[in-house]
């Protein structure tokens, strides 16, 4: 006889970096799987560490991370994930990133400036993933950076439902910080119902005093209404309250901050907790720990939706009917 | 001895698809230079043929082509032509698109899409290019697709100037034909002055009826001004004429249409002819053949642009210089 | 636990470029499978578009395409089609491509010319494919311009046994029409029988008038004898009449062409329908509408031989046995 | 219908090169399988040519080589093996290499000089081979050298096992035969228990004739004892008769050498059978043919290690395991 | 001052295999260089090593190899003189190969062979080869085996030059010795003159035994006429001899035979010293040495051919001119 | 005229990450050359961010970064320096990492474990990079791990000179601190002269606490005399604190440590300090700030050979000239 023969299964196995194993477990819940034990520690110089301590050959791996603070360190670590699965005979590959990281390096603004975005994408594929899933990443374009397969999940259903439920009631506005969110906040008029209003902040600059704004001007109706101020994120919170503080300058009665990553750097908090906002609501895709929440903050989980996916990709499912925000 | 030694020298060819040689004329002209005679030619099931009639041995090769309809064919003709040069060993290939084609396919907006941007600049890679240089692309990530230098020019100081001198002394708004350009409108407010407002159509849908706009509306100043309708391509005039409907119906007085790219397609020309637009500003990015020009229609010639940057790339000086729309 | 298993499976799924899709019905009426539906079209300046109407994760993909005119539109159109196979998941993707586009260009005749065929199929690999399956190849070399497994599929038997049905009966001779294809001329005397005699015509030229041939002589024994003027594929019909002028001018009692191959361009069916040729056999790799045919014309199906192929392929079963002209 | 399913199966094929097909045909036996039947032979020129004899599609290929000499012959041999498996579709090709050849050359010594084992690997690589599997690399960095999956395995268990049983009762020392495989002996003390002794034989040089080694010193307790040389391999056997010669000089009682690959090169034989060393023992990575074999020659065989590896890598089983020596 | 500004220069480096070092010399002559000194040899079990005895840094390197038996030993020494060549930072490498290693296995001839000839094309790109040199290729479509430039003599003029001279005043016809060689055959037609007859030796085969051919028959004119029976490598003789008896069985008062490539492998020498053959023309792109030539062999040299293409790379001139038989 | 052309020149740059800028100045002062101004700096959720503030195009860019702590961070941002040199059009760029990071991950120990120094020269390669600098990598194979050029500097002749001149009237024992760096030391007995003795120290194991050393022996003469203990770098002390503990229990009168990187971290300053050692030595591949600088440690600087060796490579010298520890 000169080939034996078998009949083949498949597994799916979970992997979770440190930065934020809660999310993982969570998900893990939603899957009804444990993440693989993993050993991962950093040496004195700062080197990292991972092995993990089950095999993993054959398995269609799933490696979790959350890109926060440190976040090279968190990209390295997830990058020395793969390698280790690569090397240790996984079948399939997927780096699971909710927040991509460097997407906003999307672009030379100028010459002489990386692409970090493209770059990170490119690393992530010569360490060994075979694909990538995130959600909301800063620009649709960067699904093309990756060459291979990218499942890009939309938070806005669950932000959307949030906000229907608690402002649903109210006059709404749906407002663009800046000029470059436009068309995003356009999709949220679409999902709030046909007649919502949309607006936007334009910030005008003096000619004499070159790449410095000098002004933020509302164009749009937002007087005597409620705003929801969208974004894919929130870093230091600057724009975003400068945002509100013109709106209530402009009339509006309340003003409500969806965005998907609650990346709340340095003065982001205070900056918020401080503000006129009535609500601020982010999700889960980057943890947000008890001293850096609030009272006006309400923190919606991402973890159903990645289950979800995970289990389609896993089973061969179409990953398209969880897009809501593909409209 | 064992190792002959000699000085070395550059030179640099220009090579032109058969799309619009005139363009490539016109920059050469700037450059001082006569195109390299190429024979090429279609076989008569259309597959393309082409031979340099010059050594191009160790030459610095750029190779510019138009992407109008047929686009394919000049898309192929092209990479075959990119693909001669690198086995006929030129040092270096730099592939001139100054319409990228599929620019706007950079994204998967549903699933099972694919993001043909990517596959163009990973087939001009695999032919053998080692540099881009294009004009205005659709969205800036699309520098990101391309594994090497990518020299993006700008058109907008060229537009700028155009519409300053013959519609300077209006009270202008600039605005944006949808929610999706309004960044690259503010570019416009930018360099038009401070003060210059800033405007967008919002195409609003009716929810009962998914994937069918229902009516535009206008947000943003522009009763009793003149409008400044900016976006980087016109292709059918479908979106851009209904824009200007718009902007009439909310009182604008005039409306300028100024788009780096005259695509023009189909019933582009009757359209804007017919149309209450007061002028269309276009570059020569793209060919447009005597029968398809109008009164209305001023081109401006982009060939300066291309032969400045082309120049700089092949003596290695600074391109960012030539950048005027990155601020 | 940290794993979720799961038996596997695998599903074959097929999709039609929009070329010839009569012939992938035809093939998809073998497997009894349908064509995937997909939304196909152009945008008004030439670029392409393609979405596929079902979710394609994990398949295992044939892409048919028939590479008839506009040739590198439905080139461009089949790479793009592996392009959102390759971003939607589908486990591996097999271009079947029947006729090969460019595969006359696969080696520079000269210096400074491409060799496209090579060109095409990096082209391919890059856009996704993992795997190329194409009828009778102008040259057996192109198979290695591929980095991967590429099934050959030979018409030769269908061939042979419609002209051994019709013209059995005769006195055979196998004719080139030129150098360039006796051996394949000699595996078609393998086929009808040990002692069919061969003959080829030879282009003799005028060393005063580089470039141009002077005449055709015939080398061999055709007179008095029906000819069988095999070739790969007609495309302008201007060697294979010529050809067919130089054997009657030879005392042949009939000449029939077969050919795998009816590009039939330009005045080809003008020239076989005026000609003195008894019969011109191909098969369908290349759509020939009504408007095209003539009543000399026999058009043999590849359907069946390329249906059984994707089982094979499909089955992991042996595509060798397929290979009738493999000897 | 838009798509065939099936449940899908995977089976294992076995095939061997030509250098010493008994290796193959042991494990196979382990196995319960047989090489698949190939037609492998050399043209008159040398250039070789193999053919499977049976379908491979979909195959999980293991090809089993022993690179002893000619080594370059059977490189070759093994590289078109896996091009040929490649374009025949195999799903997946594991390369067994026991003895991996070029292992000595892993660094530049000086400038100048190739890394010809990371060019083996990238051979292996472009040739198609998705894994590796050898016995005990010359370094352990070799497994980077690939990208992809290594399978290192261990001999040091299987040999301890044979020096323990036959000498362990004898007071031991184990002895790395220069500076550079201290480490490696140590493994071995650790193997055979904690008090075991370590020594290393000192090359000393004499700085005013370079490169010249003028006296080997003894580090380490020796005398009175039964010293175990042990090395990767034993190729001229120069380095090891003298180390023995040394060890003997200072006092050892016995001298048993223990080593995973028995190269046994040029005057080897003659050299151990004519010194005064007890034992030496090696397993059967390579072939030793009856006429280079002697009687203080002990060969292990290797065959049970590799089998066991083989069926962990096609069930996805843990290879890790099997790594006795990986303390 | 934040840049160190220097003029270039560039040099060329000739390096030699050790198989056939007097080409390499030969070579060295006409383009006034030494080879570079090169410690190169094998290690007891055959393992090859070389290092380069001056710096290489920043040199145009070409490596010269001529690949006869025992072919493998030659091929892997020219693969690690590129590799060292790579990493000791030579800025181009050419690998010259003037009979092309494995040109023969140039496509599958059935299912489950290998395409060694496209092997060996990326074994010499991943070892870092920029671009190749050949001379007379088994066929064309080798150049596309390669992703870059390839240079491609041809002896023809020379053999052509010698036969006219040798036998011009004869009555010439031009002999393929088999179906496969026809077009070339027909170059030396175009080459001797317009009125030269073209003919060729026709194997039929008994179906009733396959594979197994029964007769050779002349196809073609060659009664009372000296015949040129012309290939591209003459290895056994086989082929040849027996073609050469055909011819003589048919008529022909002379046959000399002409080819590029002098393999003579096995019984060649006796076959063709035993024959009725006139004459035997070859170059020395192979060594044949002093115990393997006879009488009626003419050994051209290769030599200038190569000098002036490597002059001309180095230089960046044209090499097409040298192209002579490319007509 | 079909090309201009022109004499070239190249320029030299030098480019500094911010881990440590003085080295580079350093090398920069020997170069007489100012690094290339650069703005570099960390958004607020630590995405780093890189700008060259003047052309770049076409030079020839050394990139030099110390890997100290945060080790990611560093890491990163010579990546994103690379990625923005590539796409900024330099020439060549060459990575110098004096301590290469990762380099102690150059193999899997047991099995699931990442080899991380060949993902980060995989990482530099995606990058951009097409050379590396590193100076004494912790393994010599880790050069093998690169696709190109690497040169490979040694500080050994800097340390043996310092150690000559302050110790060399004492009885000296070159020392090992383990038995993985044997080699190592043996290279210094070679070094310092003749006769010097050399002594590693030999951990052993309780068979019965598996992983867990319970005792350091000495293997070689130390008693009376002034021991070197050498490696390659020392990052907690623990290792070396432990081995010179050893070696005084032994007798020795002075233990001296010796390595290239002195790494530092954690708990090394306090440990060395207290210890008994005499002396200290290092280089600064990494800085050493001076709250972490102590009596007992002495800092040679790197700078000057890096300085010459930058200067080779730009100039196409012999680096080789500088490898004095390559004996």
């Amino acid at each position: 006889m000169s080939a034996i023969r078998q009949t083949t299964s498949k597994s799916m196995m979970l992997f979770s970096g440190r930065a934020y194993p809660e999310l993982t477990d969570e998900i893990a819940g939603h899957l009804g799987v444990t993440p693989t034990p993993t050993a991962a520690y950093e040496f004195a110089n700062g080197e990292l560490f991972v092995r993990f301590e089950e095999s993993v050959r054959g398995c269609d791996a799933f490696v979790v991370q959350s890109h926060t603070a440190p976040i090279n360190t968190w990209l390295m670590e997830q990058l020395i994930m793969v390698d280790a699965l690569k090397r240790a005979s996984a079948k399939r590959i997927t780096v699971v990133a909710p927040f991509f990281p460097y997407a906003r390096q999307d672009k030379k603004h100028r010459g002489r400036e990386p692409i970090s975005a493209r770059l990170v994408a490119d690393m992530f594929k010569v360490a060994g993933a075979d694909r990538l899933m995130a959600v909301d990443l800063h620009t649709d374009q960067i699904q093309g950076f990756f060459d291979g397969p990218v499942d890009h999940l939309f938070a806005i259903d669950l932000l959307v439902a949030h906000v229907r439920e608690k402002w649903g009631d109210r006059e709404l506005t749906v407002v663009s910080p800046d000029s470059g969110r436009v068309r995003m906040a356009e999709r949220w008029t679409n999902k709030l119902g046909s007649g919502t209003p949309l607006a936007f902040i334009h910030k005008t600059r003096d000619v004499t005093r070159p790449n410095q704004a000098v002004a933020n001007r509302v164009v749009g109706m937002v007087e005597g209404r409620a705003c929801i101020l969208v974004d894919d994120m929130i870093d230091t919170g600057g724009t975003i309250v400068a945002a509100a503080e013109t709106l209530f300058a402009a009339g509006a009665t309340d003003v409500i901050v969806a965005a998907t990553h609650g990346v709340l750097s340095g003065p982001a908090v205070d900056r918020l907790k401080n503000s006129q906002v009535s609500e601020v609501v982010v999700t889960n895709t980057l943890p947000i720990e008890p001293e850096r929440q609030f009272d006006k903050l309400t923190v919606l989980s991402i973890a159903p939706l990645l289950a979800r996916a995970i289990k389609e990709v896993f089973e061969d499912g179409s990953v398209t009917s969880l897009f809501g925000g593909a409209s």
